[in-house]
């Protein structure tokens, strides 16, 4: 089959590779239908990240079920599927706590299992799907081909959003600013609007994403950035500062206009992968400011939004402005680093 | 009047100083009835922090009113009230957020108020408290002695201890570990208790302070520290941790341990004041750990725990094990500094 690997800085490529095939009676084949390139693939792509010549790329896919293992139960061949970031085996005491992400048995895609098995990543077309139970959510029926954008932006960044939204505890008439503009500080504002926050204030200069932000509930863009976007977040709050801060970047410089923005006593849901930040601990302390998120355990939020996706309540997948066949998977990452595009998606 | 003045590390004194006596329509006067002495006290009495020499120390009181000004509407001469140790309006927009410690027009005991006028502080004879109608929680009528030390720790550590556990989130079934014995944690014993948390964890090695944390409701305790007591706890929990850890000390190593005994996805609460603690974010991202707290708005929570005191519901002045005149103040710092004390109280 053909799957995206990466073999240096900017030197990604359509490999061929040999067909994954079932190795354990929980495992599932997965044809991928479509999969997508995250904000977070381009750390390794641009080097900042260290590389493993060769490893294989993508962690957010959907597809149809090509075979199941004997003691998968929950899919069958035929079923259409949407693959969370991380696999898991949905059981275990910290998955049953919603922690996905810190499952006892899951592991990443594109990294090796526990006994040493190598698992495919997304970007490809086809997947050994470990722990196919505890992994896959399945659609009642195939989709239509509209509803796949949105489908596919619950492996990751509708879910992390989401997360992110939860996190800071997002509640019913809640001032809430959304720090980054990308795929999921877009969809964090759709969540925060989902939760019933009253006013959701998209921080964001590029006029595609703030029109897509506005779209998914944002009823202030503020183009400013640092002090200059404080000062205007501050004054549309009458100075006091918002309830909730939703950091959707992990830079320091993103976490330091969240913390500039919230209230005191305010709270703060991080979901940005943190390169380099260091909390204040003394200003949280002295302000009461709260802090939760991490990386999401989309798993647990899954079945959930497919049912939003499924009924129309809720279109994520507009944060996809680009659309490239698998083979043109370079084109697809060098988009996104040169910010041609917010998020890229692959078909066949 | 007398009242507590630092002069320099371990030089405390009860000094002659002029009567307090209103200066704005707003103010009250109280003749305190009862103080205490507050583990944070310590930090500038041992030198760590710097002092003012002629200091006034104090931050918790209750007494009766003897004189209030023209537009003070909710207490009266002769009442019994509990003042909390930050003084506020409780009606700007922070305080009805409940961040009384952040109102945009009060301060602290043994301060300056925003126009340079002198503010008491709580260990001396009598007190000018500024805004008093948002300051200061009476009770209907002068309660007995024996109930005095209660509400004597709603000025601060029962508070405190509360706003850990409701900062934490603690639930319903909860299992939560509380780092530090002091009064603050075994309030946040307690406070844990009330929230309804299944399973109480005190960490503690003294013999005296444990029985009151099983007084308080907790299940187990645990006299370990550092490793072998994380060891400890994570056994009690079939090695998954607790949902919730109270970090009630503020040193690098109790915030720590309390990273160390949660589980993934579980929740920090804090409200040691923290010293050189660097919160590692990257952790707290991968297990998504949330953290929240800070200097309790004690004053939020005064209505609800007076009401709980006064129907006999919680006795969290267990946590005073000495009573002193105030004339001995200097004895009462030395016994918590030499730890022979938990907490000492001062009567006239």
């Amino acid at each position: 089959m053909r799957a995206t690997t990466l073999n240096g800085p900017f030197d990604i490529q359509l490999s061929d590779l040999p067909d994954p095939h079932l190795h354990r009676p929980t495992d599932a084949l997965v044809r991928v239908t479509a999969s997508c390139v995250c904000g977070s693939d381009l750390w390794p792509y641009r080097g900042i990240n260290d590389i493993k010549p060769g490893q294989r790329m993508g962690h957010e896919f959907v597809g149809i079920v090509e075979e199941v293992g004997d003691e998968v139960t929950t899919v069958r061949p035929g079923d259409f599927v949407i693959a969370p970031f991380v696999w898991s085996d949905n059981t275990c005491r910290v998955c049953r706590a919603g922690i996905h992400t810190s499952c006892e048995n899951g592991g990443w895609w594109g990294a090796r299992d526990r006994e040493g098995l190598p698992v495919d990543a997304g970007q490809g077309e086809f997947v050994r799907v470990p722990l196919a139970d505890g992994t896959l959510v399945a659609t009642g029926s195939v989709p239509a081909d509209e509803l796949v954008p949105d489908l596919l932006t619950l492996s990751d960044v509708m879910g992390t959003g989401w997360h992110c939204a939860v996190s800071a505890g997002v509640r019913v008439g809640d001032t809430v600013a959304v720090v980054g503009d990308g795929a999921v500080g877009l969809c964090a504002v759709l969540a925060a609007t989902m939760l019933g926050a009253a006013r959701v204030v998209a921080m964001s200069r590029h006029e595609a994403r703030s029109t897509i932000a506005v779209e998914f509930g944002a009823t202030d863009v503020v183009p400013q950035r640092g002090e200059a976007g404080v000062a205007r977040v501050r004054a549309l709050t009458e100075g006091l500062g918002v309830d909730v801060a939703l950091e959707c970047v992990g830079t320091p410089e993103s976490m330091r206009t969240a913390l500039d923005l919230v209230r005191d006593g305010g709270r703060i849901g991080f979901v940005g992968v943190p390169h380099d930040i260091e909390l204040p601990i003394e200003d949280l302390f002295r302000r009461n400011v709260s802090i939760g998120g991490g990386v999401a355990p989309v798993r647990a939020y899954l079945p959930d939004l497919r049912d939003r996706v499924l009924a129309g309540e809720i279109h994520p997948g507009r944060v996809f402005d680009l659309t490239l066949p698998l083979a043109e998977v370079p084109e697809a990452y060098a988009a996104m680093h040169e910010r041609r595009a917010t998020k890229a998606m692959l078909l066949p």
